[in-house]
């Protein structure tokens, strides 16, 4: 109850202070509602979707947005390409090619948790350079987690969560953040961000981009199953049988059934559609809306089975209110205005003070965003100005910027529409994602600013 | 099978068939997409579902609609204001207030099923003055008929839909549109097509409007029950013991329980929003978030029941989707295209002949429209014009088409958000919706354009 009354304090109490100077006073009401809503969420005064639903209806009958922009991110086509994305997912563990697939994994890595979870990563990394969405790459992987989770007994309906698949779910989740930063290819925003920096003579490409990162990348991508062992630790590390039990389990099966056999050739159909996207300008949404309908269409996945999935409606309600508040705060000129009051603030520190102090702060700023594409063309910009203003490194800083733009997905529930997916599954909460991804997105900064950033100043 | 090759063919001669001169290219192709799409609806080709994501894919792929067109329903009011209403629903069932409203209906009209068919009837005509949103409407009527269908032992889940709750429910869908034609108040769009009468001279308003349409809606609803009684009945018409079983169960139930008081309270409050949104300027859609959120907030409703509430997902699917693609029909201007053309070819026909054939056509119209606002604006002018200039009774002609505007909502599933909730109950499917909801419109058709044409013709 005090906590209730202590968000609705601090609510009352930004929303009535001054306005900062220079700032639309539209700006600051909306960024009042937006905050609160998700620490009445981080704080666990709110489950999400209640603090999406009040922070949409106080928006709107104070004027603060329209109606028209507090609806808007129903029909953003990132949300619906997750909705999608979440459908298909079920889909393709109906048909049973999920759990083959899961088995075959589980065949070959399957002794051990870390086994699998580095699997899922290495099989993250391989397909990312082709993958120029993220979100459209969970919507791949997720489906092959899910079946892992569930061929070892660990489904979050019985209550098992905690036995494996929360482990795995959490390592693939913060994965896609280390695959995105990998190559520039790898998310739809990493070449606008090496665009922006050619105008201060620094060149980013292909090959270079790779190079850069992968020192860093590598050394987390190692750590990270690693550290969510001992954080988050699944409740089974060893699973000696798994393999053998893998393999009759496979054998039973026999041959691919004619609905696995469908949904395959649907897979692949999305996954090339997918990657080849950006080249021939494909639609991912309306791709994935293909893929429903060829799986509707072949009776694969029928009406009735999407009647069980409001749970995609959940996630689409809290997800398309939280998008639609963040754009409109970019929209606004929120961020930009609070950038450039940032930088004026450093100018003392010295150099490799500052350089860190604005990476970190480029990272913390993430909390007030749902999309990693708005954050770089809010900040991004900003923050390299100002670096370049104080004389820092500013090829370092680029890249330690546009890393930080993919590693940080895991802060927030929302932070990364990749995130919605895998916590729809019930084996993670938006409160642990909130507590363990804060921290592995802290740790992911110490990495790449220390080895990342050495290993850049070596190479370039 | 020869029925998908039928209308695949029929989509194809469409597809290539020269465009009527003067339209633009991009409305024939879409108006191809979607009338494939309905009648392959009507035809039972494929679900609604499939059909609606099918013409999405298409009309993005052929680059009939850019994908921001094509997604636009989704975040378009009525439709969210449709999925919160399923919610709200839902949760005044949960909360055991919509039974103890039922049960009270049963005890005073509960001994047949025309008894309470009268009685919903009349409860929708008695409130629809106060509310200008029939979809707002229906959000309030829905429980309380789905209530007193399941208090009758009456559920789809069990296959015993037919047994009273189907009866009841499409009484109360095609009656929204009988209460709509009632009163100048009851339906958004009604003012607006009285104003734009005025230019003829017609001077409709509040009286007047309710003078004109008292007699053939009175008549008209005083025949639905019965009719549908016929053509469409329940399997059990009379229940002798139905009002000393609800008494019994109301005395069993005691007072109200603490979810049901702040159900009611809830309730009571987002009617008094709903009916004064147009006098205030309150946004309907967003009361009706704050309408779930503050049963979310009181923990009436949890997110946990949201998770099963697929049916709401696969409803605004659907829907989402056929609204926004009537929507760019009326945009591109075919709609009003073909208005005049038809405008055009009656020219030769008798005074009285041209009339009816005006409005016939006018009501068939409503085949392709989602949205009877769109459909007003859209032709309402253009038939109201041609009228005039064939120099028929302009007084009489304004309020058949205006009645229209309102009967015609049950013709198809989506030619009403209302009828979206009532389908989304699993009591009443889709294709009776094309099949008895077309026959009931002919049904009101004539009603209006008899007695109804008579009555104004003499009060006029």
């Amino acid at each position: 109850m005090y906590k209730i009354f202590g968000v609705f304090l601090l609510g009352v109490i930004l929303w009535f202070m001054p306005v900062p100077e220079g700032m639309d006073p539209q700006a600051w009401q909306l960024f009042t509602i937006f905050i609160v809503s998700i620490l009445s969420v981080v704080f666990r005064v709110f489950s999400i979707l209640l603090a999406s639903v009040l922070g949409l209806v106080l928006a709107v009958f104070t004027q603060t947005l329209s109606p028209d922009q507090a609806f808007s991110g129903f029909s953003n086509d990132i949300v619906l390409l997750i909705v999608m994305a979440f459908l298909i997912a079920k889909a393709m563990v109906k048909s049973g090619l999920g759990i083959r697939m899961a088995l075959l994994l589980i065949k070959r890595f399957g002794k051990s948790a870390l086994g699998l979870a580095y699997s899922l990563l290495m099989t993250d990394m391989l397909i990312a350079p082709a993958f120029p969405s993220n979100t459209a790459r969970s919507g791949v992987l997720f489906p092959i987690v899910f079946s892992v989770a569930q061929a070892n007994g660990s489904d979050p309906e019985k209550g098992t969560e905690k036995k494996l698949g929360s482990y795995l779910m959490f390592t693939s989740m913060a994965g896609i953040g280390l695959s995105s930063a990998m190559w520039l290819t790898a998310m739809a925003v990493n070449p606008v961000g090496a665009a922006m920096v050619s105008g201060y003579g620094v060149d980013i490409h292909f090959a270079n981009w790779v190079l850069a990162a992968s020192v860093p990348t590598m050394v987390a991508a190692l750590l990270l199953p690693w550290v969510l062992l001992k954080v988050y630790p699944p409740e089974i590390k060893f699973t000696p049988s798994a393999a053998s039990f893998a393999k009759e389990e496979l054998k039973k099966r026999g041959g691919m059934s004619r609905n696995e056999k469908i949904t395959l050739g649907i897979f692949i159909l999305l996954v090339m559609a997918w990657s080849l996207s950006e080249l021939f300008g494909i639609d991912r949404t309306a791709t994935a809306f293909l893929g429903l309908g060829l799986l509707l269409l072949t009776g694969v996945y029928t009406p009735a089975d999407i009647r069980k999935e409001g749970e995609a409606l959940v996630t689409m309600i809290w997800f398309a209110i939280l998008f639609a508040m963040s754009m409109a705060l970019y929209d606004l000129g929120f961020m930009s205005h609070v950038g450039l009051l940032i930088s004026k603030e450093i100018e003392m520190l010295s150099k490799p003070l500052a350089f860190l102090v604005l990476v970190f702060i480029y990272v913390l700023f993430h909390y007030l965003f749902v999309s990693q594409t708005a954050h770089l063309l809010a900040l991004f910009g900003v923050f390299i100005s100002a670096g370049a203003d104080l004389g820092l490194y500013v090829t370092g800083l680029a890249f330690m910027l546009l890393f930080a733009t993919n590693y940080f997905s895991v802060i927030t529930p929302q932070g990364s529409s990749c995130n919605v997916l895998y916590i729809s599954s019930g084996y993670i909460s938006v409160e642990e994602v909130y507590k363990y991804g804060g921290l592995l997105t802290l740790f992911f900064f110490v990495i790449y600013n220390t080895v990342g950033l050495a290993w850049v100043f070596w190479i370039f």
